[in-house]
């Protein structure tokens, strides 16, 4: 089946999708095709050439032909009739609209196949208090935290972290050393949610992303990365991190270590995130497994992680799980009609 | 704004929620739009004197106008043009699609206007081990309870009540007072979910429902039902259940009792609810509430609890949650641009 790049969507992320989905044309062979939708939610087909990022800040797109997600996929509507495309659609809407559920909402409603988190394991990555009851429930390590709200003072010792509550991403996110940066690390975090993680901050601690799916031919999982040092990725980084296609080296980590974190990375994509290719990133203490995030749309999806990327996002496409089907047989007004002596 | 009532849909409660979309017409003045969602999840358009139980046990409202959502409402194509239906949609699917969160995701998504849980309050109180987690966050007790997959055996003792743990309703549940009485149970609860949870079952505990919402008026609270006493409610008492239009008389409780319960619903409906008209139910033992499910879409709204249901859901289509308001200036792509010379 063909595939079609969702991409843009209602979300602070919206720029940083439009890099991702150019990243993903880069490394992803023909036909395929490129769906964006706009800050206003409207739907717009983009053709391969017009994949620049400047097409879309100039608002060229409103050129192209609009389209409209229907039964099974998104229809063009012409002068006499419709054109449909159907495929396989790559969910590559990140942040809010994306990850948060709603796009994922509308497509197993409307019954079009797609790669990307189902709405349960959605609202359980989005949502960071979320994400560690989701550990929990996988069996993987965590760091403590605690949720405040504004006018709430951090229970916890200095340094510290603070997350949005829900911004699958990094914006918002500062750290506090002492009182007087805890002040503007929550004038900024609580800019974007009314709820504000707070994590210790563990200085110096190794990072390690791993990145897979699972499929009808078993596991694909990616390379293990030490990402970059930076202490955080501010949005910029950000930004070019995701426009990111060349291949990575493996970190140089003892075989146990590696195979714990592919054991931690397996027990949380089990949770619900059949039919996602997601990454999840760890920090290592003491040598033991800490999950940090599950990133269930990563940026151009990790391809530079993956030795074969495009074999990978073919298998999970006939690996996606199937709709629930329920007969509706009518049997209790059936049965209630004649009970009243009307059948 | 019109109210359009949204009903049927594909979950094992389709024929319940006919039943109550028929018991809110006879309680709601018109005019009132009726949208039923076939169990392939077609929309079609009834007209209000059609809303006969047998006209859909028939397949009549195949011969209705089809419908389709679009961007704001749903969309009636004619032979020239289209004809659009826009209103305060009232989510009345019950069980899947209804409340977990796929018409949910849809509707925020096409920003059509919805009573009806938002997103993340679905997948709270659709999954029964979420609700727990609910529960706690909202510092009101729950019973203790385990989930087990199949092939696991609970560790409580009997008797224990098995719910499967992603239904919204009492469909699968059943009690198990010895060993042979859970195998069965058992096989009934993993029939609806690979998953079920497992609690001590109370004998002759007290219940209490109440229902409601927040407005921009403030509390609008039902009275406090003590239901009709039967262990559980089987499948065809809750169909009949739905359909009730009758009002109720308050149960005879102390005024601490009742404060209590009422200080316990307004706890969880702030976790999210807001925009939803809810019922919660609530067990009383040795004088303290426990929350025991949260029903986010009760059958025909609970209508007879409440004195004046008309105005009550009249102020919540007034006082729906706004949705966020994203700008996208391409400010990262205009700067990156710059930076290389291109602006």
């Amino acid at each position: 089946m063909e595939k079609i790049i969702l991409f843009g969507g209602a979300s602070h992320e919206h720029e940083i999708s439009i890099v991702s989905a150019i990243a993903l044309k880069k490394v992803l062979s023909q036909p395929l095709r490129f769906i964006f939708i706009a800050a206003d939610r409207r739907f717009w087909l983009i053709a391969p050439e017009q994949m620049r990022a400047e097409f879309f800040a100039r608002h060229d797109y409103k050129k192209c032909p609009q389209l409209y997600p229907v039964r099974g996929g998104f229809e063009q509507r012409r002068w006499l009739g419709t054109t449909r495309i159907e495929g396989v659609a790559i969910n590559l809407v990140h942040g809010a609209d994306g990850e948060d559920g709603h796009l994922a909402g509308l497509l197993a409603f409307l019954e079009i196949p797609f790669i990307g988190p189902r709405l349960e394991a959605s609202i359980m990555s989005f949502n960071k208090a979320y994400t560690k009851a989701l550990a929990q429930q996988a069996g993987v390590k965590a760091l403590e935290s605690e949720v405040i709200v504004r006018g709430q003072q951090p229970s916890f010792d200095f340094p510290i972290i603070l997350k949005p509550l829900r911004l699958g991403s990094s914006i918002g996110v500062g750290v506090a050393e002492d009182a007087q940066a805890l002040e503007y690390a929550l004038d900024v975090a609580f800019e974007f949610d009314d709820q504000v993680l707070i994590e210790p901050f563990v200085k110096g601690v190794q990072e390690l992303n791993l990145a897979g799916c699972h499929t009808q031919e078993g596991w694909q999982l990616s390379i293990i990365e030490e990402p970059a040092k930076a202490e955080l990725l501010d949005f910029d980084q950000k930004y070019l991190d995701f426009a990111r296609t060349q291949s990575q080296q493996e970190a140089p980590l003892s075989e146990p270590l590696k195979e714990a974190v592919r054991e931690a990375f397996k027990r949380i994509y089990r949770c619900g995130f059949e039919g996602a290719l997601i990454r999840c990133d760890f920090f290592i203490i003491d040598e033991t497994v800490y999950l940090n995030e599950v990133n269930p749309i990563p940026g151009s999806l990790s391809n530079y992680l993956f030795d074969g990327f495009e074999t990978v996002l073919e298998r999970l496409s006939h690996s996606l799980p199937k709709p629930r089907s329920i007969q509706v047989d009518y049997r209790y007004i059936h049965s209630i009609r004649s009970a009243k002596g009307k059948a």
